[in-house]
């Protein structure tokens, strides 16, 4: 592979900065690097000379008979920039910095990190660190990570890119225990240099990594992360993350309405589900996803789920039905074949009960899988049995494991097998896995589930989603501030944007005149750019019978002049009333480094009290805005539930696009825009009031 | 101890019928018992004679030397009647049947199992099963279950109750994966006789029990169940359940909106969690549960958590806010504490990162977890770390998870220690935690945190409800069908329930005269126990002025008779309108076998499509039913949310309290009663329409 981290990631020779038979961590370094095979060329370096590890220890990277690929630094702190010098000046273009007391520490150590980067800058170095507990790459059998004894690290196609190196460690013992295959494990640490996205970045080119499970506190570079998960997803790989900080996510002010649902953690998780992320809130549903998908790969198709017990069944249809994950009818093709398999009282429907007759013949539940997986509505099967149990104690277990392990590996629909529930892996266990090929994903049908329909749904919306074309907008005032409806609502226009009718008049005769040309009421609202939330100071009146619209306005033009005396008042707003409808909220608010997230839900007092709300990252199209609607838990009002009036779904997806589209017209000094209330009536979408905030 | 279930589940002599080196059953259970240390009688029987498993075989068990407490029965389904006629004459009191082919099986199976019943019901007998896997009574040492083989069954305190044969072996296999102690297994099969209920009764009093799982695909006496479970809280035992079905769960259309809204799975969980039962929807997190609470008892106090990674912090910090699980902050005398223990560096906050210079100070650990366990606010302290890994594999872990372990003894606070993640136990480490006495509870901070969050809320929630005082009331019609508003009134008055004023009128003329007795406008509704659903037939006008009651009155009862002609109309009830509000709707069900239980939610279009409702077991005081709105979604709307008046919460509660006695009072024949909508703004509760099914 050539990529610009392949010096850094897979170095073909190694200078081990700090080498010494007194450091622990060189000590383990050479361990781990010894236990993996490394098969490289490796260099011990310290100013002190003579030998350590049984090997001779040059005094400076100069010394060295070549330019080593890669500086591994285990110095203590203060002597860090010193050797950074002499590995930078050798020529040396990577190095791993484990050494702490850093950025980690404070302002001090921030600076002593700034001059670390200027140097590394300076030479046009790659650096993982400081800080970092290094990397592991099995694949390339090399261990750049003091890897804590224990079980075996067995190779596979799992990497683990983690900003914490105790959570690394957590993850790759998990691993282990649980023998799930890795490609590689990385922790980042302070990412003075290289971070996140640039690792995930490699790992998506990486021909031994199918899947890639990362632990995240924060984001350096967004987008960058982002660009790097849709390079993932486009080479058919899965990246799974666990992203922390959602208790400490702060509720942004920028608008009343979508400032608050739109928090922080909800625009991360918008942002990462448009780029393919599946989410996760724990560390082993991170590596149980990564250790099914890397079993699985893309999954095409309904989930059949074998068991051969009743009460397990009933779990499992539980379980789907609170994932909303389908368990499909088998078609009666499968469930004729079925029925001439399996013993008379056994139902042949899925999630499918094998009953204990496999106990008397070994081959029934290979052969029912077999069966099940040919049916054309089957894009997954699961095999869900006390599989390790059964292949460690008894032998008809043993010969069924053999049998559904052979009936899996035959089978063109990717099929797992997974102990009913989370179980210890006795070292007898992983011998009879190895010895059988069995194909065991870890963590019990409670957490492989919804592993698959994550898969699944993965599976489905691993599309891009197509640029937009934007409107062409003239903007009649400084982006700056907030504008209120009636600067807006040339916005609206220009974007194709219905809006109830509105005249701004500077008189209430001419209020009164204005509402003369529609049926009664008619609605009058305060215009003011200065002012956001004008009911609360008086300047809306909704309702008004056409004979009072005069008085009430001149009412209005007192009473919020004598509320704000220092707002400027441009004038009256004047409406007629529509009748009611269902009224939606639509926001768009611009996260910096991420870019435009769209906010859609019940506008109204049950905005905020709900919190029935969905986001989508933007751009996105009438499909993507269709199924964030459809995941409104009001949903059914907008399909006709209780007598409300089914909306022209075609029509309120384009309104609303529309919207979306012109969050991204409007560029990068765009705070938000929200749409409040978007009224919706049958095929009749109209904006009743919007606002624009902007950035400056 | 002394349970009518003593002989059955502690039995001192035991036959084994069907006994026979043939079979495999009769070869494992002698296995078992003797690897469990049975030291009872144990007599062997078949009609054949001869020898098994080295011992004599007796051909009836007429000829044992004496009546055994217990006879276990493993003969083919054929042979069950005949050999239960021997045991039943030979006055062997508890049985029991292995053998399947009963009721499981169909019709046929249904008749013979009916002759089984009979017979031991004449002999009175408590009888185990048929196709009950047995059970396993760890701390009598008794083993009437073939368990398989595997790991070291351990002793400890928790109780299984299954009524799966298979998912008491998942649940055994569990356990002795990881170590978990218990003092009991049992799968209670057909439940001919004896059941769940029994079960548990049984072990609310069993000494070596402190928690009880439990696994449930129905109960057959729900009543009987509430009562056992209700008795091992007042013991201070805790049952956990998983209770499958749900999905199936059938909603029922008594009411159009109760009914939807109390699906029979939510109505279980309304009255298990009254009867201190804490429901979970996974084998593993009944076990995990079961665990924690074994080893910490009641918690009444904060949790504090501990661990050596500021990655583990961010985690638990999202995963308590995700469950509403407090953290609670530390006194500033615990923070002064730990400051001088902690390094300058690290931030005394709950959870506590007591940061890595844990490994250079091995007793660093306990010491903090010492300092947290005293803080008057805590009442449990998990300590979340490698333990495994580190006392297997590193000298300073050991070390630590000694003085851990220590530390956790000799404290008067419950102490647990956990891996940060679920984690494989390797021979070596269960070899450590035995010869540490480490208090490790399974399952990883994502299962261990919820569990302890679960017992934190049975040890606040475990008092019994007083028993209410029902008001006594007259009813004016007999107790069947459907009962329509007019009818329902009296009800409410008798039971202290606000109504919105209302007059039953038989002519339009005379629903002009009553609407002149109050201000426009007027609601005018039909009256007709015959129609449940007024507004679908034009039986309701809402907001009819003054002037126009009469015409708009004669036109429904028009409307109404032409839509329904055969409906008997007994005239018209006419109300004043009232100012908008929050409406909710109060409804309940009664739940034969289970009793009534309240639903109560949002009003209107929202109940249904929002289901933000919350469900309450009656009886329930003013404090449960404040909680239940505390725990709607709405609830932001009834403290004064968004421009709302703040209702009068005492008043509320207190109204809803009065309809859910009119429910009790209302008796057995009662199907449901709803009040929709029941008005709140501010200080005035008004019930603006009422009906009442009978189930007759």
């Amino acid at each position: 592979m050539n990529h610009r981290l392949s010096g850094l990631l897979e170095p073909r020779s190694v200078a081990l900065v700090g080498a010494s038979d007194r450091s622990s961590w060189s000590t383990r370094i050479n361990e781990a690097l010894d236990v993996i095979g490394f098969d490289g060329q490796l260099f011990l370096v310290n100013p002190k000379g003579g030998t350590a590890h049984g090997t001779e220890v040059h005094r400076s990277v100069h010394d060295l008979p070549v330019v080593p690929d890669l500086a591994y630094v285990m110095v203590p702190s203060a002597a860090v920039l010193p050797a950074m010098r002499d590995v930078a000046a050798a020529g040396v273009k990577n190095a791993v910095v484990l050494s702490s007391g850093f950025a980690e520490m404070g302002e001090e150590g921030r600076a002593v990190q700034e001059e670390l980067a200027e140097l590394c800058r300076t030479h046009g170095m790659s650096v993982l660190g400081p800080n970092s507990l290094g990397y592991v790459n099995i694949a390339a059998r090399t261990a750049l990570k003091p890897f804590p004894p224990g079980e075996e690290l067995r190779s596979g196609s799992v990497a683990i890119a983690s900003q914490s190196g105790n959570v690394t460690i957590q993850l790759m013992n998990m691993a282990r225990s649980f023998d799930v295959g890795l490609s590689f494990a990385v922790s980042t640490g302070n990412e003075m240099d290289v971070n996140l996205a640039d690792v995930v970045d490699f790992l998506a080119q990486d021909a031994a990594t199918s899947v890639i499970a990362v632990f995240a506190e924060t984001f350096q570079d967004p987008s960058a992360f982002l660009a790097a998960c849709r390079r993932a997803r486009d080479a058919d790989k899965l990246v799974v993350c666990l992203k922390v900080g959602r208790s400490e996510a702060a509720a942004r002010a920028a608008l009343a309405h979508t400032g608050s649902l739109v928090g922080n953690d909800a625009v991360i998780d918008a942002f990462l589900r448009a780029a393919g992320v599946v989410r996760v809130s724990s560390l082993e549903d991170l590596l149980v996803v990564a250790d099914t998908f890397a079993h699985t790969g893309p999954v095409d198709g309904g989930l059949a789920l074998l068991t051969l017990s009743g009460g397990t069944c009933d779990i499992v249809a539980d379980l789907a039905e609170d994932l909303g994950l389908v368990l499909p009818d088998l078609t009666p093709g499968t469930v004729g074949e079925l029925g001439a398999l399996l013993p008379d009282f056994a139902v042949a429907h899925n999630p499918l009960d094998v009953t204990g007759a496999a106990v008397a013949d070994a081959m029934l539940f290979g052969n029912a899988l077999e069966v099940v997986a040919r049916d054309p509505g089957i894009g997954i099967v699961v095999a869900a049995q006390e599989i390790d149990h059964q292949a460690e104690n008894v032998a008809w277990g043993r010969d069924a494991v053999r049998h559904l392990s052979e009936v899996a590996a035959a089978s063109g629909t990717p099929t797992i097998l997974v102990n009913t529930t989370v179980r210890h892996l006795s070292p007898r266990v992983r011998e009879i896995r190895r010895e059988l090929g069995v194909p065991a994903v870890f963590g019990g049908v409670d957490r492989v589930l919804p592993a698959v329909h994550a898969i699944q749904g993965w599976t489905r919306d691993r599309h891009e989603v197509a640029p937009r074309h934007l409107p062409t907008l003239t903007l009649e005032a400084p982006p700056t501030g907030t504008w209120s409806e009636a600067t807006c609502r040339p916005l609206l226009e220009q974007a194709g944007v219905p809006m109830v009718p509105g005249v701004v008049v500077p008189t209430a005769a001419e209020a009164a005149r204005a509402a003369a040309g529609w049926d009664d009421p008619t609605a009058i609202k305060i215009v003011s750019d200065d002012i956001l939330h004008k009911s609360d100071v008086g300047g809306v009146a909704l309702g008004v019978a056409s004979a009072d619209v005069e008085e009430r306005a001149a009412r209005m033009l007192v009473d919020v002049r004598a509320a704000l005396p220092d707002a400027a008042v441009q004038g009256l707003l004047v409406s007629p009333m529509r009748p009611d409808g269902v009224d939606l909220l639509v926001g768009v608010v611009r996260e910096p480094g991420w870019g435009n997230v769209l906010a859609v839900g019940l506008g109204g007092i049950w905005a905020e009290v709900m919190q029935d709300v969905q986001r989508l990252a933007l751009p996105a199209g009438p499909s993507e805005v269709e199924q964030a609607l459809r995941r409104l838990r009001a949903w059914p009002l907008l399909e006709g539930a209780r007598g409300t009036e089914p909306v022209d779904l075609g029509h309120l997806t384009d309104v609303i696009v529309r919207i979306a589209d012109l969050s991204l017209a409007l560029g990068e000094d765009l705070a938000a825009v929200e749409v409040n209330p978007l009224r919706v009536r049958g095929g009749v979408v109209e904006a009743l009031d919007v606002a624009v905030v902007w950035s400056a």
